[in-house]
């Protein structure tokens, strides 16, 4: 059983838990299970009013493919096409996306660490995609290949994110053309969490499928997917040639991908939360329709970014309660079609690791946990609308999550009764922490963040009056001391080593362009 | 209508509304309505558990009131008195507090600002009790009574806080045994919303009594609540004569009292949260009850104040995950009982408004929002456990209360069709920047913090890199500028100066202790 704050509770009374709490502990939490009910603002009967308008869009507003073999594939599977504008049938759409799995084990380099995932099992994966990052320094700069090697060993040893995932920051120093061969063997070699796939075109998915097929053999991949791409669409109503092509590279391989609508909120959606979540569905529907056509009964995810647009600047917004509810409706519309979803986690648009990211941060979590979502992207290290990668927010982040996950298995019952019969023996007026129940439960009952104060401000001022942002770096500083590399098998490593060699004498240095968000 | 961020959507178009927004607008929002429903994480037969398990302790185990007239009170009423232990059958407390009103209105000096309260009402009342403050320089000091009135202007030019309060911070500059009536008095002059009413002792609860009769009679307050007083327990199972000499000084006048058990978890419950709801569950049905021994129909509301401890300092923490589901799970036992509840919002431990603060205040307001609390106290200005009131802090905490308002109101439907016209208006690849749908309804449609800086780095860098404190303080500073005073009647206000006067020649400086949290 385990405790929420990466402890795994055994036999052995306390004094084999004080031995375990002495050791740093970096054991990865399972999969979250959800215990909370989720939020669900709509009545059935609003859902299938979305469900509706978002059925009527694809009938007679139709999607843009922009892609000669997307077109080709819905031709043959009976859609109209006119130009390069797709229509829809709902039968057809239902239809399509029926075959895809409700959940799936998300197979890890390290058995033990593989994760059930879809209905109520959630996990949590880093930010990416970041071009800047504020470093061990705190200094906003470009980041490097090492910078990024640095963000999967963190990943790697936080036990509430379950992924190391991607490019959590842009290696600067790597070629363009070459960088999806570099961060897929960063992602691989540093951590033995899952990952996700790079999906900046189709050449390179086909480079991240080939590297998943030397880590995990073409038989695992078969069998359960080991990796997850993103696929962004361009709302409204489009999706390019880029993230197709990348969608059935990973699509024909088994893998899943993230269909996601991008949405800034009265830019590119109406100004309004329902119509812009049936947009947002209409659109999620072409894609994962897609999928089905690309390859019937792959895995496939509901996604979308969210986000409202400041009013001054046209940036997107973090944290607003607009993102919240159509966090909800988006959880609700998955739901009933029975799809897993993603979402993004923790995300804040303040320029240092100030309050307004805290707010924002928590404002994001708490939204995409009661709309129970299961793909939690993004949730370490994301500020400045995603433009930096934090160092210390990126560890701040990773302890939020446990909270998060602790708050979201919900209550336990186990020990109702000797709680109770706690309460008899202390009787009115005594106090709890010498009892026996309490030396017992007490750290397993209640989360103690480690990377918050809670000391008297004279003791706050006797240490040096250190904030959030000087602690957590410190304590980076040390995730990194003690980390351990989960080694690679010495062959699997080689022949690694040798795709990435002979990829990177094939690829003409100019060929590539790097356009995921 | 209102559009959850203080202004009032009339009539009259787009040039009405442009000239609305120009002006700064302080008006109230109405008591929010929440349309989300709430986070219910037990089953019926998890309610019934608790309540079973609550109203064995009062059986039982007993509560002591440490009060002669109460033990008295209590013998009249039927209950097995023995010493200074209470010990209440089941059948006696559901009978008792079935009279409890599941809501009523609360009468504010301006009639406009009055509030329907309970159900689906909740209304934010900013932070009290501070013995420090930070101030408009960001300096940590003791506060005066000038300070005191400082944050009444705030509390009354916030659109979100629909109270002034009382004691946001204690004015050390105001002998003891008379700071109630200036505490008072500048609550019921600087704003004309609704305000709390001191309980550190009986006799200072009579003079609050006193001092509302003056400012709205006796003939209002028989008919509705015009203040709210608030009533700790000593956690586990006692009710001492300070807190019990207020209830009832208040609860004869018909004025409510939050009936509010302190909860440090582990420290004084169990260590566990299902048995700690429990215990801090029969804490506050012995109060509840209690106040209908008083008075027959009297108003009253369920309280309590829920930390978790830090293992470290004793100190307690906020935004814990056992926090947010104690409140999850006391919200389901107040709705069972049919009795409005008070909770503790935007509560931070930090030092400094920073991320930590951050974090932990949005924690809180998202739990207490989906545990649908009714009295949603210390909603602004809250940091270092409740140590000092920041003015940055108060006011981002108002701006994040109209946040949570606008989430917790729910999706609008009103202009779903009009938002799919723009869909097919504009079609795939289109933008909706210049539609006049979204010219229409962009600011009301999305939450744009004033706040929250969405500036890109170059924009924020060339204003001064101002990070959210600076921005905060010059914000309330440019409120308090703006600040008009919303008059007393002249003979009300020298009524009201007269008493103060007179009490401060009755009272003896010696007699008062201040002992309210």
């Amino acid at each position: 059983m385990n405790d929420g704050q990466g402890r795994v509770a055994r036999a052995g009374g306390r004094g084999a838990r004080r031995a375990m709490r002495a050791a740093p502990d970096f054991e990865m939490l399972p999969a979250l299970k959800r215990g909370l009910p989720e939020c669900e603002p709509m009545t059935p009967e609003q859902v299938a009013r979305i469900d509706d308008a978002s059925m009527s869009i694809l009938e007679e507003v139709g999607v843009i493919f922009r892609d000669d073999i997307a077109l080709a594939d819905w031709r043959r599977a009976g859609a109209r096409v006119v130009g390069d504008r797709v229509y829809l049938d709902r039968e057809m759409v239902r239809d399509l996306i029926s075959t895809i799995p409700s959940g799936w084990t998300y197979r890890a380099r390290n058995a033990d660490r593989s994760l059930p995932f879809g209905g109520r099992h959630s996990i949590f994966v880093p930010m990416t995609g970041a071009p800047f990052l504020r470093d061990l320094d705190d200094v906003r700069r470009w980041p490097t290949i090492g910078d990024l090697n640095m963000f999967h060993k963190l990943s790697h040893m936080s036990p509430a994110l379950h992924s190391s995932a991607h490019h959590i920051v842009e290696p600067m120093d790597v070629k363009v053309s070459h960088r999806h061969l570099h961060i897929t063997y960063s992602s691989m070699k540093y951590s033995d969490k899952t990952f996700m796939g790079m999906t900046t075109s189709g050449k390179n998915a086909e480079d991240v499928m080939a590297m998943c097929e030397i880590l995990f053999g073409r038989e695992v991949m078969e069998e359960t997917p080991v990796t997850t791409g993103n696929c962004n669409g361009n709302s409204p109503l489009v999706w390019d040639e880029t993230m197709l092509s990348a969608m059935r590279a990973f699509i024909r391989r088994n893998q899943p991908v993230l269909c996601s609508p991008f949405v800034l909120g009265g830019a590119n959606t109406p100004a309004s939360v329902a119509p812009a979540v049936a947009q947002l569905n209409a659109e999620a529907l072409s894609a994962l329709a897609y999928t089905q056509v690309i390859r019937k009964g792959a895995p496939a995810i509901y996604g979308h970014y969210l986000s409202t647009v400041s009013m001054k600047s046209g940036a997107p917004m973090a944290g607003t309660p607009e993102i919240s509810l159509m966090n909800f409706m988006i959880g609700q519309m998955a739901r009933f079609y029975g799809v897993p979803w993603r979402t993004s986690n923790l995300l804040g648009g303040a320029k240092t690791f100030d309050a307004q990211a805290g707010y924002e941060s928590a404002m994001t979590m708490n939204a995409v946990l009661h709309a129970g979502a299961n793909y939690i992207w993004h949730s370490a290290g994301w500020n400045e609308a995603g433009m930096h990668c934090s160092v210390a927010k990126f560890v701040v982040d990773a302890e939020i999550c446990a909270m998060g996950y602790r708050m979201a298995e919900g209550p336990r019952w186990d020990d109702f009764e000797a709680g109770l019969a706690a309460v008899r023996d202390i009787g009115p007026g005594g106090h709890y922490l010498g009892h026996p129940h309490t030396l017992e439960n007490f750290e397993r009952a209640f989360f103690m963040p480690r990377l918050f104060d809670n000391n008297s401000i004279e003791q706050w001022q006797a240490e040096g009056s250190v904030e959030i942002t000087a602690r957590a770096l410190a304590h980076a500083r040390a995730l990194l001391r003690d980390y351990e590399e989960p080694k690679l098998d010495a062959g699997v490593d080689e022949a690694l080593r040798d795709f990435i060699a002979r990829r990177e004498r094939e690829i003409p240095a100019e060929d590539a362009l790097n356009t995921e968000y």
